[in-house]
């Protein structure tokens, strides 16, 4: 069965295409009675892309949404909150060429086969990163209801392109520097490297690849639910959902398996009258529920696949062997467009465990 | 909402605490059609715990599984198939230490939150790697079905306690060595050297971690349901369900974040009149769906939690700092233990996608 | 948890309230290669209301829908299918006595009460008739699909306000007379009473209700999946779904439970070297399975809550006794807009399942 | 695919068959801290067949049930609790006739076409009315958590063999007197009509169906999820999966079709300070939630197939006509054994919903 549904008590319902007349998502089980106004999604929106055009691709002009269910008089009422962005500027003409010849690293050839040649090839049609315009405005949404709750989550860019911030950065940075650069990295300098980074790889014809660190603070001990809707299993299934994902751990995550089990258990003490560990390698997550340490993970995005250097590749009507140089804008690095997306699925993942746990209610009072 | 049941199709209902009367898992939605006998899950069962007593915790008495339900003469019809494991030799005494005191790295702490202080604590009572006895007698059911498709999964230890099987082993060594070392390592010689790295942690009063690496051969193009069920999604939630996974990735996985778009795509060419890539970084998953080439993916397991070494803790019912060293039998590395459970999982997995793609039938014809 | 979703392979999940921006649906898991153009959902649309004012409530100007996603080149893509109907002519004035004062019949009450007072009032919001135009046109695309299979689903009014049509129509009534009188009842002179029925209650400012009675031709054996997806599990749950039903049976139904078992058994022959049954009690449904015979089924339809007679009511906020007599257009009866919807729903119960049971491809090939 | 599990928060997996080791269900989702005993779970068990041997088909020895885990020191603790009920006294050799010869009425048939002939025959295999032993002791832990919250499900028969319990019983009666006849009737002396017209088909080798009624009693205002997990719709599905049942129906049911609006509407009225109905046609149900009023339904349930009348069938692998009299021990009449597991089925029912709406809590506290 095909499935664009995430979630099982707040779900998030997703659809569109890359040139179709647009995407959306249906956001179903938000609580009622929370504050929600267009421009709280639109401000979403308006961060999902950095305004300096040398680093990334973008359609010219900016995308607006639309709430077209579940709002009434700026609360939410518990119906389903149907957002829908249209689609501007799309030049399907750029992707004939696709139509036959499969790209290397994309989708193309497994929904060729699996859809039996009806899948929209025009920039990918259903598997395009346009669809995370959805992901973020529904994650807007998320994070608003967990705000409710004193729920935080930041992401940002931890490595791109080998250049890799050493250090975790503090919440305080990850919050106000993050979105002051274009590569959505919470060090101003480090940033600069892995821009440097960026520019040499588009200069090339090529692209780069890194990672997007996340960390969701103050969530409640017991979030998630074992055995296999674990707080880990969860988000990591939303996680690969992303286009481009290739990797997720929490906390020391692979490197943990290098540890030793004196380095990497979290010891425990009591802090001010709450318990509490003192490293964090377990991301936060012990046997699939938020252990009240700050939620840590990281997901790993390959360079994007769409780059200017001719590649060896298909024609699969002809069945004959071609090269192919993937003409158009590009993106030269999808991760600091993909540090939003972390953030709206990550959120989103949380509120559907904590409503499911019983943790945030039907009903929002102020 | 709790939840411990896998996939949509071919479903897996797991229960049971590792003190309780036994374990065991109810597969809803296997074929009808499929010759089964005990003997089939009893070899599974057999082959999950390394003979070599230096290595591994293990009961006394070997592990014997019923099937209550679903077969008749021999084949399945597709009924439930419920699987009982009674548990023997389980010596709750070890376990009141733990009534109160949280064990560093485990899931005590937030599974008293979470249940209100109702949960099992003996031997971690329902979040214990006892489950994965559940799992790999499900998995042989599922192997069996994948086996009519053609498709096989292999898993096999990668690395342990920082000792790394450098190159990709080739199937025949993963399909034959693995199961003649403890280490379940597909090379003998590294094999060894992982054991030394168990011996000598486990001299210490301490344990290592390790990556358990898995591949599925002549999985059919187009397998995975995206967006959001797509094939790493959906495996990567599976194997996070596995006491101790930290992190999950495919093909080039994390390494991928730095290599470039040029490095990284695989590039497509014909071989024998068949569409087929020059590498396999993608490790056999593109936009969510198998692409033809065999998946790939490892599995990061932190070093079990357990360890005779002291580390702080806190008496949770005292609210009080105290120092606990973990007694009993414990494993020093549960990275071979994994190896069986890796492939069940994984194998669980792919015949769930496999049955809602249409391409399992619902009856077997021989 | 809030739940606008229905099915497990086939999903439609509806969105939308009476007086908001609009109603729509989102269908997914739609096979690929289904030709599907606007005109054929705006058909569909254009039948949901009787032409005749007399007999109902209707907006004055007709409803169009668009196709948002999941259409390339007039067939579906196998992503998902959003349908969006844009709301005019609501007058939300209508309403304004109702925010406080619940309306006996209607869910204004538990709406009030579940929502903390979020829900939006104006026309029955969320929980209101006007749904009913989202669930015809994804109907409209699961008819299509059945259609590929030979399977025909008929629905038409039984009875409405006392009038019983007697015999059990023949397909060839039910296909073609039913539309031809605002009754959508296949015999013309029954339809003339129900039509005297319904315009006697509208002058005394009451109302009726009826049965609408549906059939599915030609349906495979072994469609419903037992024990608890069973083909009238499923099939009554959709049907509760449709605002106002109060009863669901199969077959003989309610009256088969006053038969002896050698009444009600159908015993089997065979006839044309298929074998099938002498009468049809079952209704087509044994064991939760289709038996190969026409599936039957009726669904009874209170009468309409909202009657310009005075009732009895509370003012919730001020916990005072009042009365209320509806204003506004209100239908005398829904029965005849329900026939499409039921049609509709039992249309998109069976793709479900049979997508489900491996009868329906995922991809229809010319 | 199959589906043997029922519920989304509180979910129940079921399995076994009539002549194999034994029935069983899985409840996962069940509160933490419930009080749980064997005996609970006997008693209920005991109570699931009426002790006189002329009106029910029985086994010789009674049944016996095992909780096999999620319960610790006699309270559950949040894990899944696996309850098995072993098969003894099974005479399989009666069965051997029906390999080839479906019986009329009996899901045989279709079965036999689903399964591809894997289907275990054996009396009713899989779809025999064995299953709902375990319905009763799933049902029985629903009613105990119901009871924390004060809700009471009270089910009995309402008519058998065309005797009909004219009005409807009041509580105390239905907690009372159900049990104390082996008609399950909360009338003595209907309860006498009822056993003449079952013991008069017996005597005729013929059988006769009827109604059962259920309420319940003190539900919050508010339960259920519409548009789709309606309060009707969950409890019509989870009722469809009872064997033998035909129709269900709320409050007025069919006959509120024939009523009208200004009858069947139930007026508001304030009495002791809550908010209250004059009549009850809807049933405790409007727009698919609880309205506050006792919820009330019916379920029609058809004479039992098995005969000992000879009736027309098939020999479905030598496709030949023949005559067959189903041997055996067999019920005249399966509603006074449906009792119980409607009540236990409504329960089951009930419980989901009011956890998924955040009624009753994930741990219950004493």
């Amino acid at each position: 069965m095909w499935s664009n549904s995430l979630g099982k008590a707040f779900t998030v319902t997703c659809f569109g295409e890359s040139h179709g007349p647009g995407v959306g998502a249906t956001v179903d089980g938000c609580p009622a009675g929370l504050s929600l106004t267009i421009e709280d999604l639109q401000q979403a929106l308006d961060l999902r892309i950095p305004q300096e055009k040398e680093v990334v691709s973008t359609r010219r002009e900016p995308d607006t949404v639309e709430i077209f269910s579940g709002v009434f008089q700026d609360y939410t009422t518990g119906a389903p909150i149907t957002l829908n962005i249209r689609n501007r500027d799309a030049k399907s003409s750029d992707y004939e060429q696709l139509k036959d010849v499969v790209r290397p690293g994309h989708a193309d050839y497994p929904a060729k086969v699996k859809y039996g040649g009806f899948s929209d090839y025009r920039g990918g049609g259903r598997l395009s990163g346009r669809m995370t315009a959805a992901f973020v405005v529904a994650g807007a949404i998320a994070r608003k209801v967990l705000s409710r709750s004193g729920v935080e989550v930041l992401a940002y860019t931890r490595e791109i392109g080998g250049v890799r911030l050493e250090t975790l950065p503090n919440p305080d940075d990850a919050r106000k520097v993050t979105y002051e650069n274009s590569m959505r990295c919470p060090d101003p300098v480090a940033a600069e490297e892995m821009r440097d980074a960026v520019l040499s790889a588009k200069a090339d014809g090529d692209s780069v690849g890194g990672v997007v660190e996340c960390t969701a603070l103050n969530l409640p001990v017991g979030v998630g639910e074992p055995l296999f809707d674990a707080l880990d299993s969860e988000l990591a299934k939303i996680l690969f959902g992303i286009p481009a994902v290739k990797g997720v751990e929490f906390g020391a995550g692979f490197q943990a398996s290098r540890l030793r089990g004196s380095e990497n258990n979290d010891q425990y003490e009591i802090k001010e009258g709450r318990i509490t560990t003192l490293t964090n390698n377990s991301g936060g997550v012990l046997g699939g529920m938020s252990s009240g340490m700050p939620l840590l993970l990281r997901v790993a995005f390959k360079p994007p696949s769409s780059i200017a250097k001719a590649q060896k590749s298909v024609d699969v009507s002809r069945m004959e062997e071609t090269s192919l140089s993937v003409q158009g804008r590009h993106d030269p690095c999808v991760v600091p467009k993909a540090v939003p997306v972390v953030q709206a699925m990550v959120a989103i993942g949380l509120v559907d465990l904590m409503i499911r746990g019983g943790i945030i209610p039907r009903v929002l009072k102020s």
